[in-house]
């Protein structure tokens, strides 16, 4: 059953030499976070990058499960010698890595018997006891491992799976935001908005980020509570605060 | 003196809720790595995001710096209650946080003694012993205090600013890298792929990269060594493969 303000929460976990080399820009952070919270309340509270080694994806794997509600690792499942996450995490929980027999079949029906190739196969291997995570764009399942949910890296094929993963997430509150766009600085308001944050401590996360938008600087300021009511609050103040310094609120 | 094949090494850690909440989509990871490795021969090793929580950085500015020869920080150098990377790694490294004398001076001429509020004074505050890293953008400097690089979050500014690293970074030896784009699957060459990896595996990192192109499917192969030597042949095996199995490849 889901208590009132129940709070969830996830760590991300990206495995890939590409994205730290930077030859690769990473997507799926963001859309995993903003997935999770919208749809299912759970926020994010960290993010590893880290490479292709066995060695450091066990040890990141054991710590991440520990300190957080769920795991999402993406990266290194696929069928080249470089995709080590589902060997890698059966090492870390001490699971056999074995094939998984849906996932086999699902993969054998969709590339032929003929065309079943040891790469392919490859896909089909998992930490024992582990649940798919179905594909609708290629196939090759992900899987959930105790609290650790395997995704491919590729955005898109992620994107595709994403919904998927709903039936395995205990649903935590959802954060809602808002958001006030000022053109002003960040230092002819921080002391106000120190007030503020002050004031609505527990309750409401205030962020401050500036912006260069149409050949002007500005900064967003940006309201984050599990509470509707006490965000209403907060942003009365702020417009308060907005008032009284004359600042330009930039409407989108 | 540098030695050959120097292997120096860096972490980035990413301090903001708002890119761990999904709302602003990191950009830093990249050019930071890009060039750590292109400029100064360092690889990025580890990439962390967490949230603005003192706790929480403090934590992870231990753990990294311990481990890597440098740490570069983003984010939380502003003048809002929310910007508290500098007190954190004071509190990190047990020194005191106080003004930077530089830095005052080059904040209070840059904004003139009348508007030198206290969000702008709250720049030029910064761990004891740390030197500048100078912001031609506006202003404000980064700074490194022990091996912990500290800069600001906004892309453009951070951009500006890497430059300006330089003099505090022992340099490394710099890792080349080759990219084979191939009009093929992954599991078609995975085990030759994987051989092929074996036959140099001390000393080339063979990455496979699914990518979609102008409609059509295929794998980016990208080698990276320090040795141009080494990554002619591994590629010179590379092109074997392709030949004998007939792949199309793209150029780009």
């Amino acid at each position: 059953m889901k208590k009132k303000n129940q709070k969830v929460n996830a760590a991300i976990l990206i495995i890939g030499n590409e994205i730290l080399s930077g030859r690769t820009q990473d997507k799926n952070v963001s859309f995993i976070s903003n997935w999770l919270n919208s749809k299912c309340g759970i926020s994010t509270n960290e993010v590893r990058i880290i490479p292709d080694i066995q060695k450091k994806i066990v040890k990141n794997i054991l710590e991440l499960s520990k300190k957080f509600n769920y795991v999402f690792t993406t990266g290194g499942i696929g069928p080249t010698h470089d995709d080590i996450t589902a060997e890698s995490i059966s090492k870390a929980f001490n699971l056999k890595y074995e094939f998984h027999s849906e996932a086999y079949k699902i993969l054998q029906n969709y590339y032929g018997k003929s065309k079943f190739n040891d790469g392919r196969k490859k896909m089909a291997k998992m930490p024992r006891g582990s649940k798919l995570i179905y594909n609708p764009s290629s196939a090759a399942p992900g899987f959930i491992t105790k609290n650790v949910l395997s995704l491919p890296g590729v955005p898109s094929i992620l994107n595709s799976m994403i919904e998927n993963c709903k039936i395995y997430l205990i649903k935590g509150s959802k954060v809602h935001s808002k958001t006030l766009n000022l053109f002003t600085v960040e230092s002819n308001i921080s002391k106000q908005l120190g007030l503020i944050q002050k004031k609505y401590k527990k309750f409401v996360d205030i962020g401050s980020y500036p912006f260069f938008r149409l050949g002007k600087i500005g900064v967003s300021i940006v309201t984050r509570s599990v509470s509707k009511n006490k965000l209403y609050k907060v942003n009365k103040d702020l417009i308060k605060l907005v008032k009284i310094k004359k600042i330009k609120v930039l409407k989108i």
